[in-house]
């Protein structure tokens, strides 16, 4: 018997009590009677994403809701950024995420997203493709979304144990960092440095005489003239989670990451412009390609990013608020899917983001499978405490997966 | 946004139903007022150890409860009570737990606490510090607390892989146990074992003739005529938990296990005199320093060794009654703690000593944490069963300490 399933995941969900909203969570104190349904027919639990007190970031988070351990795969972002624009990566290619910014003549950083582009972006990336660094070395470079972009440096025997040109949110004025190996002795990480240095100095000339930044310095826009670098990373090759249980899965998100993750893990991924990983995200079009693509996937993601922007932004209505919005287009879709045969649906995020602290936390998420053969239990409410009391009681974001997949009829067998 | 916190261990303190006290633990049956006051402004939960059915000892549970993976970093107990004195091993050295035992001529164990000598101890340990034992071997030997002391070699490429030369609790009147490689193939034990013999019985030659000992013999007292062994274990290099997390810690204790685990963690330690880590400690004193002690570091640890003795002992009523003298003190602080912007509070303990069974058990422990911030649940008692209902479901010591240390704001975090 196989079933399918739809899971929900709200970036940053989780939070702790805030005074402003009675001592109860923006979840607690949301109107949420599609979310509630779901608590009150289904089983829940609070999940930690990796263990108990662990604090994971977005891509931590979506790795192990996408079944990998991240202490075992975890890459780096690089190679995560190269999966959502699609490049496959090949044993030993070390990937890198990048931004088209701005520098002056004395390499300090003077818009770290030159202006955020986004036209010509692509054209640029593609005058950068196949630049020259070494005989043995192919570079590999791709436009991603508005100013982002990937860079991969293929065969030579390269490294990504090499430190970051990119100087971080914190390093505007600062120069560009030229890259070095993380450890003095780490010989290929020396060389890949070293190429990296050269990609960065020969994509600066390419890019300074290029007819797209002329045309933005001629409307006083700040040229795309750099390419800075963090996340360098190495694709550990492994099957994917859609191989591993022969399903099929899609995912809607309007983030590269999840996108690059979703990727990875072997599904087909939906995204658009309205698709937007903040507040304004069109969150009918995501519920509304999900409710379309259903009979065609065994599996299917939603990703919400609004909970996590808004907790950054210490911004507990504005949480509290977007959380109902989803609740509400849930509820357009919940009776055609709660009506279907066969279909379990479940709702999770990958992190707490308390409002409060404006950062990820450790707190784990309360988690929701509702649809056939569930064992439900006597929570009536999806908020942080009622499913902390529910009958999954508390498990990880891996066993969370493989549970929903267990009731799909596709888990593991581990022994006679 | 950086919070101290104080947390209290009561060794031992998990218990089951006791016919005698109404089917209630000794914890259950206690009036507890401040410790329930605790649970019901806080969050609860019951705590492994390490994992669903298995026991530890208190080096294990306290290893645990100090942030470490004892099954990474398990060291045997020489190098803990080697910390305990002070002692900063270096790599490769071994580390014994000893004792000043009594022998006769045939080397039979007649007292193997040496009538639990205090006096002269640290005498005679300096006339066994630097032995000579072998050329490329150093001996250091300290007195530690009453007949205990602490034997380590250094150099000579030396290994733990040794037995014991203390026949133990039940050999009394057994010979000592001359040492042996674990396995006869050993070759580094082997020899290891030798220089461990040649040390005890150089040691016995001027303990015999130490002016201390003629005195006790004088006296009518058993001479403190030889040094047996167990407990030998060698140092993992490993940053502690003080260095992992940037933390300033303190810990107030009377048992010597606990010191020296506490002082591998970089924490300052504070005992005296009264504190017996016994049933007759000055639970007064503990609390009067932790609470002095409190704005000077991030982190307060109080160690009552009380519920374990009486556990030990079959002695339900006298484990319940420390356990409220315990509770009765703390209300004395407990205004002031609460009354602190930023304190959290945390209760917990290392293992379960039933006291019908005399001896540790793999039952979880409650476990409490109170403060701000923390998602607070419907728990009302401090208990094993009221605890199983608590927001924090079940978890492992190290889960437990990471969860009180991500609310302190002083969290790991995996990914970006």
């Amino acid at each position: 018997m196989r079933r399918r399933a739809v899971m929900l995941i709200l970036d940053g969900l989780g939070d702790r009590p805030i005074a402003e909203l009675g001592g109860k969570t923006p979840l607690e104190a949301a109107r949420t009677d599609n979310f509630d349904r779901l608590a009150r027919g289904g089983i829940c639990g609070i999940m930690d994403p990796l263990s108990a007190g662990i604090r994971v970031g977005t891509d931590v988070g979506h790795l192990a809701l996408f079944g990998y351990n991240p202490l075992k795969v975890y890459w780096g972002r690089g190679p995560i950024e190269a999966a959502g624009v699609d490049l496959t990566l090949e044993p030993g290619d070390v990937a890198f995420r990048c931004n088209f910014a701005t520098v002056d003549e004395g390499w300090k950083i003077i818009d770290r997203r030159a202006g955020r582009i986004r036209e010509g972006a692509a054209e640029l990336a593609r005058a950068l493709d196949g630049l020259d660094v070494a005989d043995d070395v192919e570079v590999i470079f791709r436009a991603a979304t508005e100013h982002r972009a990937v860079l991969v440096l293929r065969g030579g025997n390269l490294s990504p144990e090499v430190t970051r040109t990119d100087p971080g949110p914190e390093g505007l004025g600062a120069a560009l960092q030229w890259s070095k190996p993380r450890e003095p002795n780490f010989r290929l990480a020396a060389r890949t440095a070293e190429l990296l240095n050269l990609f960065t100095r020969r994509a600066h000339d390419v890019l300074t005489a290029h007819p797209v930044n002329i045309e933005r310095i001629g409307r006083g826009l700040p040229p795309a003239n750099v390419i800075i670098t963090r996340g360098a990373g190495m694709h550990t090759r492994m099957r994917s989670l859609a191989q591993r249980f022969h399903i099929s899965g899609a995912c809607v998100a309007g983030e590269s990451t999840i996108l690059g993750i979703a990727k990875m893990a072997g599904f087909d991924t939906f995204t658009g412009e309205k698709m937007t990983a903040n507040l304004d995200t069109d969150v009918e079009e995501k519920f509304r390609i999900a409710d379309e693509v259903l009979s065609r996937y065994d599996f299917v993601v939603v990703h919400l990013k609004g909970p996590d922007i808004a907790s950054h932004d210490h911004d507990p209505r504005g949480k509290m608020e977007f959380i109902e919005r989803v609740d509400e287009v849930l509820g357009r879709c919940l009776d055609g899917w709660l009506g279907r045969d066969s279909l379990l649906t479940a709702v999770t995020s990958d992190h707490s983001t308390p409002c409060a602290l404006g950062e990820h936390s450790a707190d784990p998420v309360p988690a929701i499978i509702h649809g056939e053969g569930v064992l439900t239990d006597e929570v009536t409410a999806y908020g942080e405490r009622a499913c902390a009391r529910g009958g999954l009681c508390r498990l990880t974001a891996n066993g969370f997966l493989l549970t929903l997949f267990d009731l799909m009829g596709v888990s593991y067998r581990f022994g006679v």
